[in-house]
Parts: C-alpha cells; structure tokens; sequence
C-alpha cells in the first residue's frame, strides 16, 4: 500500500476537483491509501482506502506563507505535511498557496542534507511528446551559482529514477549556446557545472530549442525558470486563440476544422500543463508535489499519479544516497 | 531625401537578401537613398539613389566585438557606423554580428547624455495585431534597477513617436502581477519606477499576458528579455511543427488544412518576427537597426522601414530633448 496525504482545500476549483480526482485514483490505483485533510461540511465521498481526517482552517492564497503556516497549525496544508514528516503518508499533494507549501516544505517536511535550496521540478512537453525535466520553475527567485549545481545534481537523479533515462543529457538554459555567453550568473555556473562529474553535460542551451527534444534536463534559477514556463504557456494559449478564430471564421473553415478536430486536440493536450502532473519540490526529506492553482480534475489526477511514482520508486531515498555520494 | 547607410556584408544569407530588399525599399520609398558598404564583387545592382563604396573588409561573426571594430577600420559594419557619426546617414542597419553592432553603437555612434546603458527595442506581435514594444532584448545581461528606469523612459518615447501612441501604458515584466512578487532586480525597480513620473505605469505583467495586448510598453533586463524572445519565437516554431504534421498525416487532412491554408499562413505571419523589422539600439546619438541574423530578404526590408521610419520621425533629437526634459 501507498500512502498518499492530500490538502482537500488547495486551488480554485476546490474541494470539487480534488475529490473527483481522488476518486479517479482511488479507482486506477488498488494500492494507494489516501489520507485526506479537509473540511467534512465539503466532503461527500467514503472510501475505505480514503481516510479522512476534518479540520476547519485553511491556508489561503492571500495568507503570507510563513507566517501562516506557524500560526495555523490544524491547517489542511500544515496535517498533510506533518503526516509525510511523520511517515505516516510517503508523499503529499497540495494546489494551495505556492508559498505556504514551499515553506510547508521546508519547516515542516524538512531539507535534505547537502541541499541548500529546494527547487520545483517539473516534466515539460516538446514536440515528439517526449518532454524534458525543467528545474527550478519558481521556488527560488535569487540563487547563486551553487545552488545551480545542486539543482543539476537533483535533476539528473529525478531523471534517471522517475523518467527512467540511463545517462540522461544535462544542458543550462542560456541566451545562446557558446560557454561566454550568458549573465553572471549562467557564466559562473558553466565554469562549476563543468567542474562535476555529470553522466553527460552538454552545455548551453536556448530558450527556443527546449521544446524540440534537444535535452533531458535542463536547469535554471527559479526566476528564469518561472519566465520561461509562463511564456511557453502564454504562447501556446495565444497560438490557439487565433487557430480558434480561423476555424470558426467561415462555414468553410468550420467544416475543414471539424475534420481536424481530433488532431488539434492532441497538440493542444501535448502543450497543456495539465497532462504533465504537478511539479515536484526536489531537496526535501520527502515527497511534496505541488499542483498548479488553477488545476482541474485530470490535472490533479496527474499530480496524485507523480506522486505515487515518487513514493513506489523511493525518489527521496535515491536522491539522499545520491546526493550524499556526490557530496562525499 | 532620408540617408540610410547599409552593412551589405553583415548576416547568414548576406549580401544575396540585403541587395534584394535595398531593391524592393529603393523602388518603395522615393525619398530614400542608400550608403551601401560591402565587397565590389559581390554587388550587381546600380541605381542612382544607392551610392555603393568598396571595401573588403569584414567583420565575421566569430570576431571579438570590441576589438574587431577597433582593429577593422574599414569593415563594412564600421564605415556604416561612421556615416551616421559623421552625420552624412540618419539611420544605420545591418544584420552583423549583434556584439560588434553593439560596439560600434557605443563607441563609433556614442551613448546620449543622461543614458547609462542603451537598450534594445522591438516591436512583438500579439494576438489581434497590435503589438507591443519590448527592451531590452539583449544588449545589456546584467542590468541595474537604475538602468531599467532608463529602458522605461526610452520605451515610452518610443512607443510614442514610432507607434504615435498618445498615452503608452507601462509595465514591469515579472514572475507575478503583486507589488511584492519577483527577485531583487525586479523588486527594486517596481520602487523606482513608481516613483518616477510617467503617462500610465500599470505596474508587473507576467510573460503569459505578453501576446493578450495587456500593454504597449514592457521592460525587463536584456537577459530575460532575450529569454523571454527566444521562449516566444521556439514555441511558436514547436506548435507549428505539429500543426504541419497534423494537416499532412492524411489526404483527408491534406484536403482540410487547404481550406485553412490562407489563414494558417495569416497567424504564422503574424508570429513571425520578420514582419516586424528589426531591433533599435536605443541611447545612442543616432539611429542603428539590428536585423536578425538569419534575416531573409522581408526581414531585412522591415528593418529599411523602421530605420526610415526612425529617420523620418526624428526619433533620436525627440529622445534627446524627452530624456533631456525627464533628466531636468
């Protein structure tokens, strides 16, 4: 059995989404046992692998994160970290307040030893479907040049153990792929980056290849990292919009898009963040997924299921052991 | 007449695309003649409003930019440069090496009083068309809050002349929309530019609202300015891969993407840089156009236009007195 503690009360579209999600993976997944924190006015579902726990406070997305979770100690967020911490629950799942389960993550749950900086890890699309591990996507908005090489170090592993890649190829995201170029953070890094031993570090890469399968992981300071992710989204969402336009603008065009149809669905499935779980906040002594705010059902289904993935391959234990032979 | 001098040696595919748009300008533009600097043996084309002055030599992309426009006095890309020093051009465009383009704007051109760092402007497509004008995309990675105020008051006088908007809006590009949101750069200059005086600063915009028309103005540091570019320009390139493969994978496919053919080729226009000419060196003493590198022969046209078009609207003596007047 796998143990999974959910935040009930997390995202815009909860508790609706997060329950029909929960009954979705409650379904698919025989051996997973989901510890659920929330307000039992809202709750309507019984499981015998759904174990409820009901508390009335809730952090919210106006909440300031760290105070928040120190004062509200019953919050959903707060007993579903203290049950990872705890080891009652392997791995947990929250849409709520980014910040507040960053901190969760890291008051709570606990760093990793040899990791100062937790980043946020995330599987993101490209054009075959394959995709490619981005990190940091936003934990950290001011990191130096060593944390870069820790987050490295941590995408690597999540590669290799989530994504099951052998070697899988490293690269630095970049303005342009030569080793002089960049700010003087990406130049500083490079010169650390090519110090360590990786399986194959490829060097830079550009913000305009990451979608066409040049690399398994790619690393970046949360602030870039989080510019990058927003503008793939923006673009992809502003793309569509004017595909929706031209098929809807004739009875001819609509009728040719119609035998589209199929077909543009994929693509816009392949670009939408939702196919592609939560992301993972990596460096911690546990497994704490955060879900997008404004996921839907089949986003936080995704999000369970890379939690689950988490906690059966023993991610935290490799990475601890990995981490600690790197840092020996 | 509008003097506009031409590095006819400078990007991928020159001197082929730049005597094909010089034709196209000089046969659109009756008022415009051409300083064109390049190599004898590669120019075929006589025209009474092109004055064509030989040199061979050249500076390549793999030149070291400082020293190569110091040690190649007679480079193509430096003779232009002088012209406009020297007053005898309004206006400068190549599509060399953006280093060596950039040092010759510094050192050849020179900076205009009251600018600390120039900026790199362009005009990016949005969904309806509008556009909206964007620095600095690339000539400066590691800005200072002070030097973003400057982008800001050069953007707005931009926005204003070149695309006669009366009253621009303003925005910090960012991680979020909050005051309080973004890394230590963009944090401080949120405080700065509040407290300067301009038409409409609306505060930060996210790179997911860039293309949704939210602004006419956005400024951001060259680094993630160019990030952000790259991040626009490869997922467009990704989406409309899969689009292509998509509308070929059968012939009843094949025979529906034809009725959509016109207005598909609409929307990738749309996103295509090369309708949108190339990027302004801002700050300097006078007018240098940057055309992409891999400018075919309609990029390299816009690039005549805007050039023109800054010519034309005066655009340095009107920063020149605005920066003048702010700086007061």
């Amino acid at each position: 059995m796998v143990k999974i503690a959910i935040d009930m009360m997390g995202g815009d579209e909860a508790p609706g989404i997060v329950i029909e999600a929960i009954k979705k993976a409650i379904n698919d997944f025989p051996d997973l046992e989901i510890l659920l924190y929330g307000d039992e006015k809202q709750y309507n579902y019984q499981h015998e692998r759904v174990i409820f726990h009901h508390t009335d406070e809730v952090i919210t997305m106006d909440d300031e994160p760290v105070r928040s979770i120190k004062k509200k100690k019953n919050a959903s967020m707060v007993l579903m970290a203290n049950a990872v911490k705890e080891g009652t629950a392997e791995a947990c799942v929250s849409a709520g307040n980014t910040g507040a389960l960053m901190s969760s993550g890291l008051f709570i749950v606990g760093r990793m030893k040899g990791i100062e900086r937790p980043a946020l890890v995330a599987t993101f699309p490209t054009v075959t479907g394959k995709g490619f591990v981005f990190l940091d996507i936003g934990a950290n908005s001011d990191a130096k040049p060593e944390h870069l090489v820790q987050y490295a170090k941590m995408g690597e592993i999540y590669a290799k153990q989530i994504r099951s890649i052998e070697k899988p190829s490293l690269a630095l995201l970049n303005i342009g792929t030569e080793e002089s170029k960049g700010n003087a953070l990406t130049k500083k890094t490079y010169e650390l980056l090519k110090e360590e031993k990786f399986d194959n570090f490829i060097g830079n890469i550009e913000a305009k290849s990451l979608l066409l399968d040049t690399c398994d992981v790619v690393v970046s300071d949360g602030y870039n990292g989080n510019m990058v992710l927003k503008t793939i989204e923006g673009t992809a969402t502003g793309i569509f919009k004017m595909l929706k336009e031209a098929m809807t603008a004739s009875p001819k065009n609509k009728l040719a898009a119609l035998t589209l149809k199929k077909d543009l669905k994929q693509i816009n499935n392949k670009m939408d963040s939702a196919e592609y779980g939560g992301s993972v906040l990596l460096g911690l002594n546990g497994v704490v997924v955060k879900a997008h705010g404004s996921s839907n059902e089949r986003a936080f289904y995704n999000a369970i299921k890379q939690a689950k993935l988490a906690a059966d391959t023993k991610l935290v234990d490799k990475m601890k052991k990995a981490v600690g032979e790197i840092n020996e």
